[in-house]
């Protein structure tokens, strides 16, 4: 088990001058399981919950941020304990004696792949989850000017990125524009579930007075894991997929793309940005 | 159900002259469920496979792709009849009456998110497949010269990247830089998945004597679907995982990254490039 987030490894660099033997940095990518301990009318169960390949660093987060955007625990309260178990990629997360976990949305008969977190769903109609924080009570209101300055300050932030040109990028700003927490994995949602635990495991859910910020693509599954932790306002680096802007439109969350110094997109929600 | 990789949405666009309403392309993406149908001692089984979020396109050579990569079926002479149902996102693949799938590495009691590809499979061992065509009988080489010509090879043939900017591709050319095969998808597991799946249909495996270009980063599961096909040197755009160099020296493949005009990086199986 690794626990750094970057590692050193040898690599032949060629260019116009020939080839150099170097010592590069790469972003370490390794499995993370995922174990859900609660009780039953006969005792203790353990349940594996996931396995996903992730950058090791706030497993913790992760565990407890996968366990809550997939609709699988409700509050910081249901956890008694987590468990990061050392020398493996294993994190166990036991629940409080009175606490059920809901794995109605785990079905038996399924898997799947790519970068869909809808896993284990057994229909294409069951994949969406359920926020309890739908109905905002205050709303973020932010102004684009703001909004443009923000993917710099990310980059100035994201320390893995820079030593490896490749690892992804989630982070919290608040609507004017001050930079609040960064999380960084090879896997954009796990980036986004560390966020997301990170603030759950404080009881600082919802976040509908932040902007969450994306080093990437906006997708679907991020979309619907923002939702489930009360975010109004997404803004993504990259390109919105079609589905994105059908669920942010959906739940009436404000999402933006290709946000650069010089301009962005407004996919939906206009009325938090002002012009 | 859409059968478009593209399709147009209003967007508000904000930079320094204000804010214009326009349309604009995204990337589709919409979920794929996978069925297979097989015979057992009691009848036909009709078994769901995955859920995948994907972009439109090519859904048969997906299936087929995803079927093969993760070990669940081996031969295309397995294969009976891939149904493509219309007007739903689902694709059954009937089995000949002969052919049972693997569905070993398919625990009951696993899910996962990430872009891994290990979805379903019961332990961190267990996460890795096994290709028929481990040793091959032929060796690609490639000159890098020729190698940091493809990126601009690739980008002409990404048409809905240069619509929209938001979808990943996979690219098979030859040893002399002649341009194969291209497909994009939203997922680059998929994209990946429909390369290999299209070669699979066609019975072309093993693609020994081919480069497989990537057009981001190169993940653990992307080297290990190649590996899975008999590919033997991958390039990719962008950054390698660390567990993707561990995969591909283990595998004796080479693994090139930030493959650019004027550079690349080799970080395993060299003797594969002449420089």
């Amino acid at each position: 088990m690794k626990s750094k987030a970057v590692e050193n490894i040898r690599v032949s660099k060629v260019n116009a001058s020939g080839m150099q033997e170097a010592t590069d940095k790469v972003a370490v990518e390794e499995p993370l399981q995922i174990q859900l301990q609660y009780s039953t009318a006969t005792g203790q169960m353990l349940k594996d919950i996931a396995v996903t390949m992730r950058t090791p660093g706030n497993d913790a987060e992760l565990a407890a941020g996968f366990l809550f955007t997939e609709g699988i625990i409700s509050h910081a309260t249901d956890i008694e304990q987590i468990r990061h178990v050392e020398d493996e990629n294993l994190v166990k997360v036991v629940l409080q004696e009175n606490i059920q976990p809901v794995l109605s949305s785990i079905s038996r008969n399924f898997y799947t792949t790519s970068s869909c977190g809808i896993c284990g769903k057994a229909s294409i109609g069951a994949i969406q989850t359920v926020s309890q924080f739908a109905a905002a009570d205050t709303e973020a209101i932010i102004s684009a000017t703001v909004l443009c300055t923000l993917p710099d300050i990310l980059k100035q932030h994201q320390k893995a990125f820079e030593e490896t040109g490749g690892i992804h990028a989630s982070a919290l700003f608040d609507t004017t524009g001050n930079f609040v927490l960064l999380r960084e994995d090879v896997g954009r949602h796990n980036a986004l579930d560390k966020i997301i635990g990170a603030a759950f495991i404080r009881q600082e859910l919802p976040l509908n007075n932040y902007i969450l910020l994306l080093s990437g693509r906006a997708s679907f599954e991020l979309v619907q894991k923002a939702a489930m932790a009360g975010i109004r306002i997404i803004a993504s680096v990259g390109a919105p997929s079609s589905l994105a802007v059908e669920m942010a439109t959906e739940h009436d969350i404000t999402l933006l793309g290709f946000v650069k110094a010089e301009r962005l997109n407004i996919y939906s929600g206009r009325k938090r940005i002002t012009v």
